[in-house]
């Protein structure tokens, strides 16, 4: 049967991935990480016993939290990238010929040296002269900076344990300060499934920040929730509207049809929303 | 830690759930057949070590395999469901006024039996005199019916091993045969991460029997390949032409928004049908 990793959605579930190889591995003063070479998934960078990004997989969400941010913003030259230190979301970003800048923000400086040795697929994008890496926790980061970035885009784990404090009142204010005046932001609630309570709050802080607030769910096999929610917050551009004309890209997931019915919802996440049962 | 079940979607892959209770054991002649109590997922009904259906989750695929076609059709009357046993899509299909017969052929007496027993959620509407159960093989019943059903509903396992032969070309004419002039149906062809060989070419079956075929993903958490594929075959209605106007239903996933916006492909899937890499 071999060698086995699995992963927890919570005390009761778990998805298991057989191991061809553990290629990294070690704690690096902030959190526990491993590179996994697994059958199923290619090579998994799991934080803390939580994989992060797989190889099979990671186009989806990658390309999901970028192009629909990114698109939906008339001109989105300045990107705020907070986590994602693998290297997934910069690889996207880098495809838009509008975008100029972008600074990522990650805590952990193994994670970015790790990543760019062992998952090139997404760790050689690190390499790129148009990406400016900010050693440093986001939510330190973020309260110094104002009116600054075109997009943000929150790479960070779900909102569980400490995590959840991230996503409260303070850090959509943050964010909205960070952002220019026509700036938008997206960012994971966790799986309906599992942040059934927690998801209703954070977007309805957003949406008590922000004039346009859209809530998304993203389908991850490689994922024990099934299903990952995220939140676009405007204050602008809403991600309903007409998409501004802009260069075509190559994807794998996103078109632009699959942009705009993203947003309908299931009815048990809009009543989720909605607060009723 | 306790007692798990772990269902394997292929050799490298599984998912595995904290079991309360083995409610029921048997093997039916046909098959294992079990009920599991489980903490994350409720009850599941387990064939051959496969989950089908559990009671957290199995509103998604039951709204999603019977709206969308009911639906699609501008007088739903005579429905014939092929599998599905456990009562799900049959209280699912209940809800539409138009519908006056259910024909449900199950080879496994025994599903329906304990289904009625252990799963009242789903298995109290097999009681229902709407409905009519046939057990038999439903390959067995298909060549036997001709110009009868307005759709059909195929509810069975994936194709994987002998079941592949059942969504062969054959099946599809024979379901075109069963159907009336202006019938449609629906049929699940697996996970595109472990079917992706064999969903183009169910699929290319259905569009060479019917003038209008038409693929959507399902997302199921708890099933360990998380998107299923079904496609729908239709003789004369249109799944994305307006739709006729019909009562309004209760559902917790379905919406006629969801309807329309299901059909919208990820780009991979897009190219997976269209046979390119």
């Amino acid at each position: 049967m071999g060698l086995w990793f699995c992963e927890f959605g919570n005390p009761n579930l778990k998805l298991c991935s057989r191991v061809k190889e553990t290629l990294h591995s070690e704690n690096t003063g902030l959190q526990k990480l491993a590179i996994m070479d697994t059958y199923e998934f290619g090579r998994a960078l799991v934080l803390d016993g939580a994989v992060q990004t797989t190889s099979r997989h990671e186009f989806i969400y990658h390309e999901m939290i970028t192009h629909v941010p990114i698109y939906t913003h008339s001109h989105p030259e300045v990107i705020l990238l907070m986590g994602g230190g693998d290297g997934g979301s910069i690889r996207e970003i880098l495809k838009h010929p509008e975008v100029r800048v972008i600074h990522l923000v990650e805590a952990d400086r193994r994670v970015v040296e790790v990543c760019k040795e062992h998952l090139p697929a997404t760790g050689d994008y690190l390499h790129d002269p148009q990406v400016e890496i900010l050693y440093e926790d986001g939510v330190n980061y973020l309260p110094r900076v104002k009116d600054k970035y075109d997009v943000i885009i929150v790479n960070l784990p779900d909102p569980v344990g400490p995590a959840e404090e991230l996503y409260g009142g303070e850090f959509s204010r943050s964010i909205y300060t960070a952002l220019k005046g026509d700036g938008l932001f997206v960012t994971p609630m966790g799986s309906p499934f599992f942040q059934g309570d927690i998801i209703p709050r954070i977007y309805h802080n957003i949406a008590s920040n922000f004039p346009i607030a859209r809530m998304y769910p993203v389908f991850i096999p490689s994922y024990p929730g099934g299903i990952r929610c995220l939140t676009l917050g405007s204050k602008e551009y809403d991600p309903l509207s007409t998409l501004a004309q802009k260069t075509p890209i190559p994807t794998r997931y996103y078109t632009c049809r699959l942009h705009r019915s993203a947003f309908v919802l299931p009815r048990f996440l809009e009543e989720m929303l909605a607060g009723m049962p």
